[in-house]
Order: C-alpha cells, then structure tokens, then sequence
C-alpha cells in the first residue's frame, strides 16, 4: 500500500503530531513573556497580513461557490477585515489573561515534615478538529499556547487555504519569539481519513477537543482512542416559579431567547409554575411574539395563549436556535426539574424566584454546566463569567464542566519537598 | 437472537446500568448524614457476617484451586477475618473524610453585580472494572458513595461468589440508610462481553475507572466509549545529584526500592550524577545488595560496581515491581530529565540534593503525576499525601493525575445568583 512512493496520509498525520510532542516540552517550560511576546507577534502578523490572508481566503470562497454552497455558509467562511481584526483584537486579550502554569494553589505540611502542594501544567499536546469558521484556527492556538500546549489544529476542507495561511503566520510568530513552530501545528491534508490517524495518535495528542456540529463532535467521539471533551448541544430551559416577579422574569426571557436565537446559551424551552401561569404568560408570550417568535405549547398554555401551536412530544428536548420556544405549565418545582432531567442537555438552566429556599434547591439539584438564579441564560459564557476567552463549553462532566479557559488547558501535578523523608 | 426467552447479556447490564443511573439522582442530594449512615452500616454488616462472607469466599477459592491458580493468586484472593476487618475499617476511615459534594472554593461579583461561583457535585455513575482482589468491592463502592455517586462494579469472574455477597452487605446497608440499593449495582455476569456492552453504556455511565493489571487497562481504554482514567505502570526514578547528601540519598533510595518491592510507587531505576558516582554508588550498591537487590547498570556504574549485571536496553523503562533495579550515570541533570521523558511513565519522580535552584527546576520541568526534592517516591499514595482513601492513582493527564481521592470522583459546575441581569 506505501510501496508507491509518496507520502501517505498516515505519515503526514504522524510526523506533524511527533513533531508537536517533541515541541511541547519545550512549551511547557515558555516563560509568560516569552509566551506573550509569540501571541504580540501573532497579532501582529494577522493585521500585517490582511491583504494576503483576504487573498488566500478567497480561493476557499470561491470553491465553496462553485460547490454551491448555502449563503449562510459562505458567510461562516468569510474573512473580513474586520473580522481578521477581530481574531487579532482576541489573541491580545488572551496576552492579558494571567499565565496560569506554574500556579500552585496551597502547600500542607505532612506529619512527618514533607510539604506537599499541586503545580499547575500544560497537558501537552490538544488536538483541534473544527469546521468552517477559520478564526478558530487563531482563537484556539493563542489559548493553546497561552496555556503552555502545543496545539494540533484540523480545520474542514473548506477553509484550507485560509486555515493553512493563519497558522503560517502564528509559525512564523513563534519563531520571532523563539518558540517552536512545531508548537502551532496544522494537518493540511483534508481528507476524512487524516481525523482517523490524528484520533487513533495517543501517544502523541494528550486531550481532543472536536468543534462544530453534533454530527462531527459525535463520529469524533466515537473512534477518539484519545480522551474527547465533547460540547453536544444546548437545550437550556428557564423555569419561572410561583411568586416570581413577572416584570422582572418577562425581560430575562426576553432576552434568553430572542437577543440571539443561535447559540448554544439561548432558552429553548420555558417552564412555568401554574400559580404564575395565568398572569405571566400572557405578557411574556405577547413580548416574545412582537420579537417573532413562535411558541410551541403544552394544554394548559395554549388555553391562555390561543395562537400558539400545539407541541409535539419531541419539541421538549430540541434545540431549536431559531425563533421557536417550547412552553410548559408544571405543578411544582419538582416538575420542572424532573422535566429538565429528561429533556435538558446539562447546559445552561435558570430559576426566576423571590423565593430563598426554592433558589437554594434549584442551584443544588439541577445538575447543569451554569445553574442561574434570576438572570438570562445567556451569560454562560468564559468572559460573561469572568474567566476569560474559551475554547468551548463542555456539557460532560469529565475534565471540564462548563466555558473551557485557560485553566481548563491544564492539569495539576502533586509536588512534595522533603528533608530525607521515607515512608515507614 | 434474543428470540430464545432468556435473558441475555446486554439485557441485564443495560438493566443494571440504568438502574443505577435513576438511583444517582437520589445520590446526588443525599446529605452527608446519609451517607455517613449507610457507610455506618455497610461497616457493620461486613464485620457481623464475616462467617457467611469466608463461606462464600470458600466457593471461590476452591474453584480458583480447581482450576491450579498459582498460590500468590489465590492469596489475593483470600478473605481472612483480618482482610474483613481491614475492609470495615476502612469505610470507617471514610465515614471521617469531609463531604466534597456542595463545596463552594470561592464567589466572584461580576460588573453588573452577578455573582459567579464553582459548585462541587458528583459526576453521576462510576464503573469499576477489577480484577481478583475483592476487597476493592468494598473500598470502591465506599469511596463513590460518599462522593454522591452511583457504582458500578464489575469484578473478575475468579471472585464472583466474594464480590457478589460483599455487594449483597453493601447494598441492604444502602436500604437500612434510606438511600436507593441500586446506587451500589454489581454486574454479576462473568462473561467478558458484559464489560464489553458496559463500556457501550455511554447514557447511564460517566466515568470508568480499571483496576488491575495493564492487559486488563489497555484494553477497556481501547474498547471504551465512555471515558476511562488509567493508570498504567510505575516506573519511577530517584535522580541522585552532584553534591547531594550521600548519607540522606542512601536511606532514601533503599527506602525506595526495597520497602515494598511490588507496588507502582517503588523505584524502578536510580540516576546518578558522574560527580557523584565515585562516593555513592559504591555506598548505596552494598546496601542494595545487603537486601538481596539486582543491579542492572549502564558501563560506568558496572567500573564502580564489579557484581552488577549490564543493563540491555530493555531495563529503562521496565516496571520490574521485584527485587530488581536499572542503574544509569549521567552527566547532567538536563540528561537525567531526558532520560526520564523518554523511559518514564509520568508516575512518581524525585531528586535528591542539596542545590535550591536545581531542585525547583526538576519541579518544574519533569511532568509527573508527583515530583519529590529529597524524599522516597514511596510516598505518591493518597494517604501519604494526606488526601484519604484513593481509588487509584492516575497516570494521564485528563481530569485527575496522581492519587484518585473523592475529589477527583467529582466536577465542578458553574453556579450564579442574580436580581434581574440580562446580556446586553
């Protein structure tokens, strides 16, 4: 089979990856100046390079249009000045971000004098598997790199060349700043079969991190012998209890649900106490249909909302990212949790109560990434929380619950200093 | 196929595993009284039918005796009264480790006034696979419980009759306490394709854990669907430096390689810096040999140690849990670290010396689950590090490194108190 002569997809795959492993070590010693003056020059060399990287892009744009594809589509792939600007404007707020290797939280002091504490590190080596949008190609190396990792980068076959044309520009970047290029690698071959050497390279790539539709992060987790920190989809209820403050709550569903229908973070469906119902739905369902939205409803609803559409069974448990909410009258808290356990995801849910000890149990037994009380679903998000730039959000338990940052690049590793100490 | 009217495998593992999913809710809000109580009681019933416990175990020995398992086989196999006691207590040590599930590590207010927070929760359901020794039974099952988990457990089929009345004790000490028998589930089939539709069991499992040899770990890591923790091997080294205290490494490295010979903690092979080899070697090699210790060493150690035997390549790197050790000089620090990235298992690594600054930098640049500066590897143990009972000890990198403690048998979500924010 390898007896023709060229090189095969596997060999590529494989010398890119040990390539990327012998560079991490390398990596996981970077000082933070040394990391941040690689990032400076990224920034630097994105805005240096509009012109080329406009040019480079083109050619994924137009093969994308003789492929028909969808505007929509087209539009994902596109990069603007504005948007290079953008991928820029990030990489510099990642410069800003605190270095987190190295941190070391608490040392204890054992019985027999040996201290011992835990040292934050690199992982070493994240593989990325992306689709369309090229910015991620930057997003995800500046946060890599940051983080003391080396970064295997695996973006669709339909930006290759924008792809290919960003990571020479953040190789170049670090090697002005006298890191290994190898650190910021891309697999440039586009057929399927370069995921299926880079999923099977666990000798190479510590961590998989699949970006994109359920279908793709689905089939990645499914032939990764390589641990995968998988985002499946988000189908975020908020659940208005008995006594809420309707003027308040109407505003927050507002929000959750129409400032932008497409993401992950957006209300799906909404869960209403029946003590509320008849005061609150019709104002909020007013509200949401001036904003375009469609509801899709339980009996009890529509009988209080007499345009909207009857719901069927799988309405609970889709995410819509669209203007469509499913809406349901429960008899209690419990309903509404017990519902959410059924249909819900593990993403984003939100209680809206006056009530102290129905907040308190909410926070407790909803078993979600972000567990809100009186506030949009919306802010799950690493720089709506505080934490900085993400790479994704994790809807496992695994590793990382939650908006993935910097933190969530690294492990901890025990370190003890002793004075001759030896276990009796 | 399953037309015949028994029940077959998969049949009853998915039963099993989907019982047990149902019951981690339960778990999941069970107070720490509980817990402590059914612990309590699985303590007590373990050691009030410690005769029906050494009747069934009988069964198992006799077939394991039938069937010519070697003596050291069947010794691990054995549940002596003592070994039953040794059980019971501990699940009392347990009982006496704090609650991790509810803890909140610190809030932050956010601009506009959110207040953002980590809360600590179970990840759901654990599986153990293991093999022979039964007592793992009991020590996983505790360890999960008290971390708000759902158990699986899934021992070797050399053990059945041991394991299955251990899990039968647990389970009515689950009831006794008010909490769900099925939060404490066991696989009864012996057959291997229950673990093989257990590792398929991705909807009802969060977390599987191996126990037992590296066959056994490298192949449910590789059949796995659901994410598995792995601990390989240990093969740890003591790295001795140039001017380090002779009369402190000696002690040490003999504490290292000889006080338990067969464990994954146990030095594996020494380094010694050249500067230092003309005063140490000689010093440590005849305490070595003193306790019956075959030295398998590189040229330069053998011109100061006559008796030795040369190492073949194959000695660096092998985790030889005998009376066995690898021998290496070298010049450097920098080609001690080499020879640990390359031959290491990212288990246990310690330098002994006298030097601060070399000291901090093997801290930093070596990448294992725990870095010592003048002290035994013998100590990477949760117990001797002060974490309580562990569950094993990790050896990559995603979600927990080092001692498995209930700490890392939970995640992390995000929690979020507001009065009205929306995401502008």
């Amino acid at each position: 089979m390898e007896a023709t002569g060229t090189t095969t997809t596997r060999e590529i795959v494989v010398g890119v990856c040990r390539a990327a492993r012998e560079a991490s070590a390398r990596m996981g010693r970077a000082s933070a100046p040394e990391k941040n003056a690689a990032l400076a020059a990224m920034a630097r060399g994105l805005r240096g390079k509009t012109p080329w990287l406009r040019e480079q892009n083109r050619k994924d744009l137009e093969a994308a249009a003789s492929r028909g594809l969808s505007g929509a589509m087209l539009d994902r792939l596109t990069l603007s000045d504005e948007r290079i600007e953008q991928m820029a404007a990030g990489i510099e707020e990642v410069i800003a971000l605190p270095d987190p290797v190295g941190e070391v939280e608490k040392m204890w002091r054992r019985p027999n004098g040996l201290w011992v504490g835990r040292m934050r590190i690199p992982l070493g080596v994240i593989g990325i598997i992306y689709e369309s949008r090229p910015n991620v190609t930057a997003d995800a190396a500046a946060l890599c790199v940051k983080s003391g990792n080396a970064v295997i980068l695996r973006g669709g076959s339909e930006a290759i060349f924008s792809n290919t044309a960003i990571a020479r520009i953040l190789r170049e970047a670090m090697t002005l700043a006298g890191l290994p290029a190898d650190a910021v690698a891309v697999i440039e071959r586009t057929d399927r079969e370069a995921i299926d050497w880079m999923l099977q390279a666990e000798e190479y790539i510590d961590l998989i991190i699949p970006r994109g539709g359920e279908a793709l992060i689905r089939s990645v987790a499914e032939k990764s012998r390589i641990p995968v920190i998988k985002h499946y989809k988000g189908v975020c209820h908020i659940y208005v209890d008995e006594g809420a403050d309707v003027g308040q709550a109407v505003p927050i569903c507002i929000n959750a649900k129409v400032q932008r229908p497409g993401v992950c973070n957006a209300m799906e469906t909404l869960l209403v106490h029946e003590k509320v119902a008849p005061e609150f739905l019709p104002t909020v369902s007013a509200e949401l249909r001036k904003h375009g939205v469609e509801l899709r409803v339980c009996p009890q609803t529509l009988s209080l909302v007499p345009w909207a559409i009857p719901a069927a069974e799988k309405d609970w448990g889709t995410e819509f990212l669209d203007l469509i909410l499913a809406v349901r009258v429960v008899p209690s808290m419990d309903e509404a949790i017990e519902h959410i356990r059924r249909y819900g995801s593990l993403h984003t849910e939100a209680i809206l109560t006056r009530n102290h000890a129905r907040a308190m149990r909410f926070i407790r037994d909803v078993d979600s990434s972000l567990v809100l009380v009186n506030a949009s679903t919306r802010f799950n998000d690493g720089f709506q929380l505080g934490l900085g730039a993400e790479i994704g959000i994790s809807t496992t338990k695994i590793h990382a619950f939650g908006p993935m940052g910097l933190a969530e690049l690294t492990t901890m590793k025990f370190i003890a200093f002793g004075d001759g100490q030896v276990r009796s």
